[in-house]
């Protein structure tokens, strides 16, 4: 047997279903491993708060160095959350040989660059399985098993809050702020959402994936990124009546000279894989050259699995003689500020002669096609409800015709892309 | 760069597209890796017949021991398929050191014990992730991400041929044979089906899956093994009508003191993710106790998805200084030979009275409890069609009933489970 020491940034949430489940399936991790885990030290802000865990005092300490100081601690688990402290924690830890195991892709995607040159230098390990889509092993899968791909796509359902709220406005009809309301009483939804209905959650996924995926470092500011407060009821019905669900997705493509990496509401023929993944569930879906198409799917977020998936960081770790890191490409690879994509457009145009010829003509002048197209609640003299979706079309040309359409005749009310 | 020096065993579909990969993929893994993949040596049986590869005359070789006994060569991959000599000469690679990657679940599920012993003996590694499911990383996944968990369940659709053909029956509403045929003039089934379509490629794939998932050698021939030749257009036709999709299952299950694990065709309800993975698409669906519900899903067959998973398993055990082995438990875990299921029952009865009552009274005379019913097609005086879908109940039970049904007034024409 070998004993891993570890310790342990935080005990809330993550960090107690880690404790937890070093409790009671430590001794089954042991026989299967050889490895006997011990947490040596977990850093709390108020010893007497800890989240009600059987922890022994001498566990606790609100001093960090007792853990980024102690020699004995080999494997330093972070789960502060928030880019710092946290990321020069992680930091000095890996200064002191100690490999890193974080759940944490705020301040692992802001910071990879140092962390990575800083892990790389002292020969300490880094780990971040659980940073995206919780317990599904989409990190382990990018850098170990599917190396040998040139990997063109990856799409990914990766912030529950936001498909819990999709999934219900769909399932209920209602709005953005009812849903929003109500998942926030039921806490699955923070009391400040934004860092999820804004997509930045997504982001620093995508940040870190795309990065893996691509062998090139996919900076999150560069990443273009839309939330889903703009989305309406209205769009969603009328999207499922065209073939279509809604989802907010984390796109990266590798289009060879450039990356793609957007966040944005989309809509899925209603028969793609991810369409069907709803509520609080996870989904990633890739496509590589030899591998073709793959899904992984499972559960994002909550204790239980973000500690599965930490422990099996904590695993890999203990056991890796040499600490394997993603090769990225030394030269920079952009990220595209145009793709193509296809568009639903919903507007309201006044009901006069003439307002279809001028829709489709400005986007015949863009060399957009249509599509599908719908018209809704017609009322003689009044504006009626146009939905246009188009083929797959350059975004800055659709943006145009979008500023274009804009006028006393027309009022574009949303844009949502059509993927997959 | 570290060289690493393969000997190919087999150089058809599988082994051409390994070639393949390695040829026009090799640099990027190099760069990826730091690894230089080389391979010296290809077994072929006549080396005027290579699968129109454009192999150098010096790398192919009819000896094998060109390749297992020549010491520069570090990895063995094995292609040759079938029991032996497959498995005689994975051993022998072992035991001289050689690391071995294969794709041959048979050759692994019938010797795992001793390929494992080998290897352990020797310090040489064993890889199999392309045995179950392709390109899907499940191997990987139960081997370490996953390894704080107690899995419960397995449920997979891991062979391509059988999903293909079912997918077919149910879209076309035609008939097995029917469609089998079709298959095997398309390439799609083998002239001789019987691996496929009688569930032995799926029990050795749960053999090996659920020997790594329950930590308990899970043996071929203890597997309870049922293939899709039984099944009708109609009985797919009927499940539908109430509510499920047929697919041929490999399904394991942990019950603490027993195993279960059998391959059967089942019903799954329509809105299960599995029911939807249609055509050659593998999937597999896990649960374990702390990440919850997981699915994997991709190609599972196809020269390019299998050359990507062994290339993948090549990385690893060159950069493993240190090879894992799984850890079986010491004490034998019996597999059950009775579980609990749900289970559709289609009969013709004769339209007489009293008839139901008996059915039902037979039912109840086992404690099973109906949780639907249909009676189809009752022309007075001729035999209807009646199908009875059962609450969870022992399989034996079932039999029991199932054969005592069986009498002058009802035949029952079809049992298969309803599982998920």
């Amino acid at each position: 047997m070998k004993e891993v020491v570890l310790g342990l940034l935080g005990l809330g949430n993550i960090g107690g279903g880690v404790w937890d489940l070093v409790q009671f399936f430590g001794k089954d991790v042991e026989k299967r491993t050889g490895l006997t885990l011990q947490i040596k030290k977990a850093l709390v802000l108020d010893k007497k708060v800890h989240g009600g865990k059987d922890v022994p005092d001498e566990v606790l300490t609100t001093e960090r160095n007792d853990i980024l100081e102690d020699p004995e601690i080999q494997i330093v688990c972070e789960f502060l959350g928030g880019e710092q402290p946290a990321a020069s924690m992680m930091l000095r830890a890996l200064e002191n040989g100690k490999s890193v195991v974080t759940a944490n892709k705020m301040a692992l995607s802001l910071h990879f660059d140092e962390l990575r040159a800083m892990a790389k230098k002292t020969g300490a390990g880094l780990y971040y399985e659980a940073s995206v889509g919780g317990a599904i092993p989409v990190i382990n899968a990018l850098t170990s098993p599917l190396i040998a791909n040139h990997i063109e796509q990856i799409m990914g359902i990766v912030n529950g809050t936001t498909n819990y709220i999709l999934t219900r406005m769909a399932a209920e009809g209602a709005d953005y702020e009812t849903i929003l309301k109500d998942a926030q009483r039921l806490g699955l939804a923070e009391p400040n959402p934004a860092a999820d209905v804004e997509g930045m959650d997504a982001a620093y996924k995508l940040s870190i994936m795309g990065s893996l995926a691509f062998h090139s470092r996919v900076h999150v500011e560069d990443i273009y990124r839309e939330g889903i407060t703009k989305v309406t009821a209205e769009d969603i019905a009328f999207g499922r009546e065209m073939g279509y669900v809604l989802k907010l997705l984390a796109i990266g493509k590798d289009n060879g000279d450039s990356i793609e990496a957007r966040v944005h509401p989309a809509f899925l023929p209603a028969d793609h894989p991810l369409a069907r993944v709803d509520g609080s569930l996870n989904a990633i879906y890739l496509y590589g050259h030899s591998f073709k198409d793959m899904m992984l799917e499972g559960r994002g977020a909550g204790d239980a699995p973000t500690a599965s998936a930490i422990v099996g960081d904590i695993v890999q770790a203990a056991q890796n003689a040499v600490h394997p890191m993603p090769y990225l490409r030394p030269e920079t690879v952009p990220v595209a500020d145009d793709w193509q994509s296809k568009y639903f457009i919903r507007m309201q145009a006044k009901d006069a002669p003439g307002v279809l010829a001028e829709v489709t003509g400005l986007l015949a002048g863009e060399g957009i096609s249509v599509s599908a197209m719908m018209q809704k609640h017609a009322v003689p003299g009044e504006k009626a409800t146009l939905i246009v979706i188009t083929h797959s079309a350059p975004e800055k040309a659709v943006q145009r015709v979008v500023k274009a359409l804009n006028s006393d005749i027309c009022q574009v009310d949303n844009v949502i892309r059509v993927e997959g």
